[in-house]
């Protein structure tokens, strides 16, 4: 492809993945327990090492790097601050992974912090469940990943993108692609052992949906 | 159970694997690529770190930490150097996996070095491959680390053993619990991307055994 001054250049294509959506609900989740590459600086490392640790990639496998959640055309979106997210643990993880698909999160923009009262996951079962559903696309993506011997993405994220409506259109992306290294016939474990962390947690939502909706669990 | 002092006592009751076998060949595989739990003090994480760095516990996300394959009566074992097990790298792991499961080990001995003869790994169908054999138990393992969040093992291995005969009998087992932790609701996902890895690896050798077996690829 030839660049503006006419001469042949290899090109990056880029996308915007959200330009066709509206009101996007986003969370951007960093996969992998470690961040750094075997071959990167002393210093890199040293540095990601420290914010793996503090975060909830050494114990999760994975950390959240952002999220925000359509709340309506009035109120806008639940979008946490940056702070809270940073200094959330493996149990907050798990609760902003429920209100990613909940409904009842206008009590958390009134009281201005964190809400006590329960998200209600209402969005679970057509966000995360069904065949093309969230879950059935990291399942896909665990398929590869425990075949793929060409990359390592490290310090990488998968971006879930979905809409409030009759049609959620749930989708995963592989984002954030500044450190991925070749993989040299190994597989990336570090990023396939951060997604099965995140496949369990995604799964348990589901079925805690289920069985509260059975009525086998009490809200 | 009572102790000899005739008090109760919890008791660790341990297993003598190998004590109903003549001549096993044996392999211990420390699995995960960080071989340190969270909670460890900064010394033990440091030395830790350090060693899996310098392994291929990071890159492979685990590392051979035992190997002797038996030749015969008179000859005994191949037993490599523990300095040039340490030493190994990505390509050397393979090819003691390749070893393992090997009966042209003679030269290795005679040279008293690493040999450059390719290992022939006439034993890989029925210790690697078959519905009782190592990959098959392997498989089985991952399913119980997809969904077990009880515990996390640090440092762990996995043994293979097998004997060489009509039934080779091959077994995997974990041991070397010293470092377990509590899972607290999460996957072990360091331990499952290890074993994830060892597993394409297993695969690998079995499917280049059985290409080479058709006449698909050149010895």
């Amino acid at each position: 492809m030839k660049a503006s001054t006419g001469v042949e250049h290899p090109h990056i294509i880029l996308q915007d993945l959200v330009s066709s959506r509206l009101s996007p609900s986003l969370m951007d989740i960093k996969i992998g327990a470690r961040t750094w590459a075997p071959e990167a600086s002393e210093e890199y490392i040293t540095k990601c090492l420290k914010k793996d640790r503090q975060s909830t990639s050494v114990s999760l496998g994975y950390r959240l790097s952002g999220l925000r959640v359509f709340i309506g055309d009035e109120l806008g979106f639940y979008k946490p601050e940056r702070d809270v997210m940073r200094k959330a643990g493996p149990d907050d993880v798990r609760l902003f992974l429920m209100k990613f698909v909940s409904s009842n999160l206008e009590s958390e923009l009134e009281s201005g912090s964190e809400s006590e009262s329960k998200p209600d996951c209402s969005l679970a079962a057509s966000v995360y469940g069904g065949e093309n559903g969230i879950l059935s696309q990291l399942l896909e993506l665990k398929a590869w990943f425990e075949d793929q011997t060409m990359y390592h993405f490290y310090a990488c994220s998968l971006l879930f993108m979905f809409e409030k409506g009759l049609t959620s259109n749930p989708e995963v992306k592989l984002i954030d692609f500044a450190h991925v290294e070749e993989g040299k016939g190994v597989i990336d474990h570090n990023f396939l052992g951060g997604l099965c962390s995140l496949i369990k947690f995604i799964s348990e939502i589901l079925s805690d949906t289920n069985d509260l909706k059975n009525g086998l669990i009490e809200p």
